[in-house]
């Protein structure tokens, strides 16, 4: 058996693991990101990590083929450059080239949320898929575009931004600066915003007894209260699931891919966002639901996305 | 020299031309499509369309390598069927085994937009780009999208619906059902629409000069008056750019294709379109125009993108 390192880069961790071909994990580390702005101090506790999982795991060095890294921010996948990174403060790092030369191990790397779409299409919920969008609705909407075990990274490495797809022209304001972006309305801070004014303007709502204290509202308030039976969170959710579905079925009908994969907190509703978004989206996408029709579905790897899918990367490139 | 046929299936002509590799039409025949419902018909009139192209051309017929095929509707590339063709009233035809029957040689067919956009890639507007979205602004927004001279057709064959990406939630009806796609904005009857609302409203406006008739109007009205300096015409046609700029910016954002390309009528504003349209579409972008950035520029093969892109359907697959 073959066996890869990935890397998954956060602002908080650097998460480290031994995966085989499979993408199951051996042997996993992780430790505190140096400093935003330290770029060498990140690449040489890369190099202690995957010392230590290397040992760790049992395996002769040899027969760990490559390390693959996924990284915030834009990064060039051929020259291994991390272009920018707002989250680490970076411009411009060869952290491709930096680690290769002290590893001896050959580098692949990717954006963090493309990688972990593929970590999803290789050993998650969208298994052995041709073709894959795996959608994270967590602070902002990230997606990852795959297709054939390859991730769409674009003409200039920023491809598979579908959460700055305005669906409501001179919409709500979004971080990106348009307005009406899907992000401003799917991602949790969205919902929040949805919910506490529903609250607001009905005080007789349950979403009062879930959530008392309205600085505390989050992405469940509203499906909680829905539960309850109450008409004013049924609506936000409804509303909340028309937009996403709105989303949804503007990538299917430009992609048509196999599966679309959600992830991120709100997905972790499960069936409960999943049942009416698909009735939603067959609604809309074009020529309906057809025999052959894009599955939609929850991510199933979870943080672990993130390091499966950099050990994927690097096992795909060498493939 | 190799050479390819390709052919481009209307519903009112089918067109068919010898072309070599480098896209060069050689000869070419147009005969008229047998009335809707009649396959086997119009199979047989491709026959001695083939049979005529081949002899005019003076070529061996050996040195004529596949025949390619744009077919209007949903075709299975795979299994050369049109699965279903509303304007020629076919449903589940074997067009591609008829055809290789008939003539011996090998049949390679796609969609009428998608093969219109390989032409545009192999030989038009996005020669050698690694990738392209081929956007036609007619009676609907057609588009198809080409990675590394690949259709891509999607797990159900019908990807590139980029015409149906909801950009005004609850907006204009749009012919597919839903509401507020970017065709029901940026197809032509979207256009006409709004200029004769403009002049409705705006009896003083120059566009009851340029056109006096309102049932006349087309998709030259504003542009012309605009020209003219009539404030009213300004404004429809900065909408119109606005409505696009919006849906380009949303593709672009998600796939970040090397090139857009623009065909149709509307497109035949050239740069009295794209100045104003770039320039739109770059404040929008995510990330903004960075160095690497998506070229948008007009379709140059018109008519004839579809026979081209036939031919060289049958060349890259046969590569």
């Amino acid at each position: 058996m073959d066996y890869f390192v990935g890397i998954d880069l956060g602002g908080t961790n650097v998460k480290t693991a031994i995966v085989d071909r499979d993408g199951k994990i051996i042997v996993e580390d992780s430790r505190p990101t140096a400093p935003p702005g330290q770029p060498e101090k990140v690449a040489d506790d890369m190099v202690r990590a995957i010392e230590t999982v290397v040992e760790q795991s049992g395996l002769d060095k040899e027969q760990v083929l490559g390390i693959g890294i996924g990284c915030p921010g834009t990064v060039d996948p051929n020259s291994g450059v991390v272009i920018y990174s707002n989250n680490l403060d970076w411009h411009e790092f060869p952290l491709g080239d930096v680690l290769q030369d002290k590893t001896r191990m050959p580098v692949f790397m990717g954006n963090d949320a493309n990688v972990a779409a593929l970590g999803e299409v290789m050993a998650g919920s969208a298994k052995d898929a041709e073709s894959a969008v795996v959608i994270t609705l967590g602070t902002g909407v990230g997606s990852g575009v795959i297709f054939n075990s390859t991730i769409l990274t674009g003409y200039n490495s920023g491809a598979a931004e579908f959460g700055h797809m305005v669906i409501v022209k001179d919409g709500e304001q979004c971080t990106c600066g348009r307005r009406g972006c899907l992000e401003a309305y799917a991602a949790a801070p969205g919902l929040i915003r949805d919910t506490k004014r529903a609250m607001q303007a009905n005080p007789e709502s349950l979403m009062w007894k879930v959530c008392p204290d309205i600085d505390k509202v989050d992405g469940r308030t509203s499906f909680d209260a829905k539960a309850m039976g109450d008409a004013v969170a049924t609506k936000v959710v409804e509303d909340y699931v028309g937009y996403l579905a709105c989303g949804l079925a503007n990538i299917i009908n430009g992609l048509q891919p196999e599966i679309v994969s959600l992830g991120g907190g709100v997905a972790n509703q499960g069936e409960n966002l999943l049942v009416p978004l698909r009735e939603k989206v067959f609604e809309e996408v074009y020529g309906g639901k057809g025999e052959k029709h894009t599955r939609i579905e929850s991510c199933t790897l979870g943080y672990k996305a993130g390091i499966i899918g950099a050990a994927m990367l690097a096992a795909t490139q060498m493939n």
